[in-house]
Parts: C-alpha cells; structure tokens; sequence
C-alpha cells in the first residue's frame, strides 16, 4: 500500500512504502541519502548499499522506517524536513538515462530553446511547475468566478467555414476537400449564445498565423471569453470584467503563494475600484507626462501603455488601469459606437504593468445597424449568417471580453517571454521540435517581412 | 435595477423591473398575457394595449407590481406559478423577425438539419438547452472528480507535427508551408506530462477527418482525458475511471433533474463495482447466449456490445461493463501486454446501454519495450521524439483513460444523433452551414465509400 509523501509526516515510527523520482543523491562514507519526490512532496531516504546505483531521476519504490531527524538536521523547506525514510527496501519502477544538463539548478540557467528541446525534463524543475500550476489556478478561477454569476461554460468550435474578416493570419484546414480555417477567436458564437443562453464563457484555443517570431506570440493560445446579455451599459461589461480579473488575482494570491514566491513575484495591487479612462484622456496626459504627442493615435503604443500604467500607479496606487473609447473605425464591425460620440466605440482594454491584459466592450445588438455595419467594413454576409440570424431574431443588449491565459499569466509571473506559459508553445519555427527549415519562394519571404 | 424573474416571488405587492425574451403571448379581449423569459425563468406579465404588437421572441424590459395570483390560476410547473406581473411599463429591447416554425413547441417536432440550420432559434428550446446544461454538468463534474484526486488540469495542444500511426482520417493544417495535423488524441502529451506531473487531466478537442456521415462521429469533438503515473497495476485506472464516471452520473442525477425529466430519462444505474470481464470471457458468454461465434473477433461488434450489456443488466442489474485485455496487436504500439497473457492486453472498455463510453488501460512504461513497439507497429520514431524521450528520462508505470463528452451525453439522455449533442456539430456534410457539393474527383470517391 503506497503511502504520499505528504502523509508520511504522520507515520514517524511506522513502515511505509513510498513511491516516487529520486530528485537528488548524496554519499556519505557507506551511508547514501536521497530525496524522493512525488505529486505530494519531498522526502528524505537514507540507507546503505542498497541504495547504490541510484540515480537522479530514476523512479522507485522504497518501503523503510519513519525517524524523526535530530533537530540539527531539519529542514524547513520541505514539509517532511522534521523526519527520513530509513530504507529496508528499495525496487527500481524505471531507469532514468543521463541527464543533459543539471535539472534541479535553483535558476534554472538555461535557455528556452534547450528547455522546450528537453520539455519532458524541464517539466521536472519546480519553477516551469510553478507556472503550470498558476495557469490551473488562472483558468479555473476564472470558470469559479463566472459560473458564480450564472455564466454557462461552452465549447467553443476550433474548424470554421469562413473568416469574415479577411484571410490574414489565419490558419487553412483541407476539409474534405472544401476550405476551412481555424478560428482566431469565439466572438460571434459567444454572440449567438447569449441571444438564447444570456451569459455564457469559454477556455478555447485561438489561432493565429502570424508570421513573425516575437517574445509575446505564440500561434496556438489559450482564450479565456465571457459574453453577457440583457446589459444595462458597456460599464457593466466592464465591471464583470473586472470582479474575473480581482477574482483570479486574489485566488493566485491564496493558492499559489509558493508559487509566487519562487519567482520573487506578487499579483498586481489594484484599488476597490479599477481606474478608467477615456482614449483620448489617455493620450492627453500621456502628452502631459512625456511631450510625446499620441492624441490623434487610434490606439496606445507599447510606450504609452507603460506610461499609462506609471500614472495610474502614480495617481491611484493601482498596477492595473481601463482604458476606454477607441476610434470606433479602427475596431471590429460589432464594437458599439458611443451613444454621445458615435466616432469612438464603448469598448475597452485592460492595461496592466505596462502590455494589455484583456479586450472587451459591448456590442452592437440591434439587427439593422450590424447590417449597416457588416456592409460599412465591407464584410461578406454570407460568411457570418449563421451569426446575423441571431441579431434577425432579437439579440439583447451585449457585450463581453476576452483575455489570453498564457498572456497573463506570463505577466502575474513576470516571464520574460510568453513561450514560457506554455505546455507546448507553438510559433512560426517551433511545434514540439525545431521545424526543420524549407525553401521558400519570394511571396513566402514577403510575408514573413511583413 | 433589473430584478431576475426567479427572485420575483420574494416581490409580492412591489414594483420591479424585469427583463427577457417574449415566450408566448395569448389574448384575452383587452387584456394580454405574455410569458417573459430570462436566464433565472418565466413570469407570466399581464397588460393592456400597452402591450399591443408584442411577439414571439421580442425582448423587452417591463417594469410593474409583482401580484399574487387566484389559486385557480396558479401554475406548478414555473417557479413563479403563484404570481404574475402587472406591466406600468414596456420597453422594447430588441424585436424579432416572424419565427419560421414554432420554436417552443414541446416535442420539438422538427427535423435536426432544420434545428441546425436554425441554431440561434433551437438554442432557445428548452429540451436543447436542457442538453447542454447537462453536457456542461458532465464536463465539469469530470474536472471536479479528478481534481479531488490531485490530477492537474492542462490543455493539450491542437496543432501537431506528425502522426505517428499513419495519416488516415487526419485534418491538414498549412503551417507556414510546413505541414501540420489536427490532434486526434491527446495521448501522447498526457503521459509525457505524467513523466513530471504524476497526474494529469484534460478536456480538450479532438479532430477526426471521418469521411462517412453516420449518427454517431462528429469530426470535431470534446475529449475528456485523464493519465496518471506510479500505478499499481491496470486496475487501479480502471477503478479510477470507475470513480469518475459514477461520479458524473451522480451529479447528472442531482444537478440535472429536470433535464433528465425533459428526456423522460434517468441515469444509467449501476452496481456497486462495475462488473468487468475479460473480451474472450465476454464473448464466450455471447457465444452462449446467442449461438453467434464471435469468439476469435479482436473486438465486439455492435450487436455483442448490445448483447454483453444485456447480460449485465440480467445477471448483475447493472446498465454499465467493462471489457478488458484485447488482442495486443490490434490495439496502440503504447498498450501494455498482460503479464500472463502477453496476446492479449491491460487496456479496457467501458461499455453502456449498448455502446462503447469510454477506453483506457495501462501503457508500457520501459523505455526499450516501447521502442521495441515502436518498430514492431511499424512506427516512425522521429515522430514522436519528443513522446520517447519522457520514456528515456524515466516514465513510472503509467495508464488513463478517454472519453467524448458529445457521446457521453447522448447516452446519458438517450438521444438518437450525436449532432444533437454538439453546440455546432460539424461532419463531412456541414459547418455551420451545410457545405456547397464540391465536384470530387475518382479518387475522393473513393475514400468517400471507403
């Protein structure tokens, strides 16, 4: 009967049988130590010859004895530091081969190719773990956090007939011969389902072929969507948002506070209320604070959402700030024009420690005006009338938002490059493995200089 | 402020304000009933010519006095069957075009391509809706029975660089000229995560270019995976499938009761272990019982499932089974041989009213008898390098187990087509929208009657 390392701390005095990967080996004179390391814990193992031969990483079976430790030798680092296993009986489960470079360095110096080379070893280190854990915690916070206000979780479809928006940056599937794609985002099904579910989520993959190669792109992520119906106004779309986004933080807060600390990191402070500005009251302090001239920008450079933030933090205490009211032209045909200045929409970013964090905003629900909308973006109809036919037949009041869940929690964890908060991160040059270089003819060369 | 139409019945003799679909409405000389649907319920509304030109699917925000009933009007079938609203005031919120059929009928007596084509309008039924209420309650009743059991959540990649077994019935993705596959399985990455993480689970989409269109396959579909290392033997996963399955049921049971009535069905009952024989002991017993001669077959076919299911209704009262130890060979290079009987293997199948739920088994740990397999299987090993090397660095004895949320759900409510059971299914014939004939040439004929 396998005892977890963690329940060992109960048994002092007891047998056990545990079971786990040898993480380190150490000799003394005739006596070895090891730690063994399990879903549950470290343990410390000590026995004589019989532990000969073992090595980092192999897996094993040990039955022994629970000692306490002489006070000398605690260790407070691992909930098992107070006792060791005392070896009566060891049996190899598997063999590891040797290792290519030290897995359990403290730093973990070593680069992100030969990690992603190497994933089944990097998957090893407590720190990559950590991040995983985090993302666990990211996405089922943000299920708990909706499902608590009623928000139904869908399977949002990954094969898409058509791409309303133009082909750019989107990945080609054959389908029995006919085109398909793969869907860059579940906006306009979040959209139909809320015109009969009213409030609905998703975690979904997203795609985007984008040609170039960038420490915040990946072509296969992980999007977090919520959509809402029978909205008062795009400042309740707006407060949802925001009570998801407290939510996970608090919960990364209390669940992952090892975690947190092992990157020296902690989740972004905010205020009760998360500031919100307008665009162009953005623009003009940034022109206020920089002299750099934004205001007639559609959207906030990398620098201004830095400076954004450095004002927020400055004027609010808050690391995380809304930004509202983008030039309605410059955003998707179903963003919603404001109703006192129809030349800016009602949708909103989240900007936190200086890169976007999330995008919503409400939407255009009335079936008129996103015909009107779908022929002024010059949209073929016919590729989104299984969408239109929701607006036909009465779409409330709408709007949501969306986020990566790589994308934050590359920035809760403060990683240097968003490949890192991927299990299997893919881009233009890397599935799994290196792509293996081919050819390419001028058209090819054109795009990836694009 | 908006009142949800459930919390009405704490409203008697107040004002509120209410908002939702028009489900019906009936007139009485001057006077108009409506019932008005939100996420929360229905609420009958009563008014005068205020309400004039109010139809079918229009929504509106009324605001009026929460009035008790007569007890002869009183309606049990609605949670707020004891009052009604009297409307001061109406406002409509969106207005719906003429239905094409009557989308509330209770039967729901219109063919599923009609259904499909008006997926906006079937979504607001209640039967439909009641189906993925319930398929929602599965998916997360999967992820809460695992996580009780230390199994970590991740999500498995969709675009993939090879496949191993052969290309047949596999989507192809343009990968910046590269080539590229859809996942069918997440397989290959859930035991290389069991190499770091011990336990691990995922609910992700599979893609299976099927090119027949039955009730039964869908080309895009939810798996629920789970994989989990430092196993004892075989029935440790099976037992842990067991526990998930029972555990889905049991909340499907307690969470979906009036969906269940809906469909005029109850869960699957079961004993208190699932009985589980061996294929050869299963089809010994079929042999027996029928005179049919499957004995030497490497699987059962549909009428033996049907058959081995009726046997355990009789001799143990149970509408589920599982089947074990299948013929090695005819199963994945990564299944583990039975010790006794190296023929035959460690994987099992669940089976339920009639049809296969689920598959999983123990998997080769060993690094040499897994490449061994991988040559015997006639397998590229450059394939699945990244997959090998979790078995170079030490895999513990492993195994897990699969199964498709769309198929679990159309078992659990008894439904004649598995589309029925997808939000957006997609087959050969339709995404979205049925697909336009493209002309085929020979050769896709041929595959099509393959």
């Amino acid at each position: 009967m396998r005892t977890l390392i963690k329940d060992t701390v109960n048994e002092t005095g007891q047998s056990v049988t545990v079971r786990g990967w040898v993480n380190s080996v150490r000799s003394y004179g005739k006596l070895i130590f090891a730690d063994l390391r399990d879903r549950s814990g470290l343990i410390q193992i000590v026995g004589d010859e019989k532990l000969k031969g073992i090595k980092e990483e192999d897996i094993v079976e040990v039955t022994g004895k629970i000692n306490s430790r002489l006070e000398k030798y605690f260790n407070d680092k691992i909930i098992t530091g107070k006792i060791e296993l005392e070896v009566n009986n060891i049996k190899i489960l598997a063999k590891s081969q040797e290792l290519p470079f030290d897995i359990h360095q403290p730093e973990l110096n070593i680069s992100l190719p030969v990690l992603l080379d190497n994933r089944t070893l990097s998957f090893r280190h407590s720190k990559v773990k950590a991040i995983f854990k985090v993302q666990e915690v990211i996405i089922n916070s943000f299920r708990e956090a909706l499902r608590a206000k009623d928000f139904m979780e869908f399977q949002s479809p990954t094969i898409i007939p058509a791409v309303p928006e133009g082909g750019a940056e989107v990945f080609k599937v054959d389908y029995f011969g006919h085109p398909a794609f793969l869907s860059q985002s579940p906006q306009l099904y979040k959209s139909l389902l809320v015109s009969a579910f009213e409030r609905v989520f998703s975690v979904n993959k997203i795609f985007r072929a984008e040609p170039s190669v960038t420490t915040r792109h990946l072509t296969e992520v992980v999007s977090l969507d919520a959509e809402m119906g029978l909205i008062d106004s795009w400042e309740e779309v707006r407060d949802m948002a925001e009570y998801t986004v407290k939510y996970i933080l608090d919960q990364v807060e209390i669940k992952c506070q090892k975690e947190l600390d092992l990157f020296k990191v902690s989740v972004p402070h905010t205020t009760d209320t998360i500031p919100s500005i307008k665009l162009r009251e953005a623009q003009q302090i940034i022109f206020e604070r920089t002299g750099r001239d934004c205001r007639q920008e559609k959207d906030l450079s990398p620098d201004d959402e830095r400076e954004i933030c450095k004002w927020a933090e400055e004027k609010y205490n808050s690391e995380l700030v809304f930004v509202s009211h983008f030039p309605t032209k410059s955003r998707p045909f179903y963003t919603y024009p404001d109703d006192e200045n129809p030349e800016f929409n009602q949708g909103f970013d989240l900007i936190g420690r200086g890169v976007e964090w999330l995008t919503g905003g409400r939407r255009i629900n009335d079936y008129d005006t996103i015909l009107a909308h779908v022929k002024e973006w010059g949209i073929d109809p016919k590729t989104i009338d299984l969408y239109l036919q929701a607006f036909k037949y009465a779409m409330p009041p709408l709007g949501g938002f969306a986020f990566g869940a790589e994308r934050i929690t590359m920035q809760i964890l403060n990683l240097a490059n968003i490949r890192e908060a991927s299990l299997f991160p893919r881009d233009m040059e890397r599935i799994d493995k290196r792509l293996v270089k081919i050819k390419r003819n001028k058209k090819d060369n054109d795009k990836k200089n694009h």
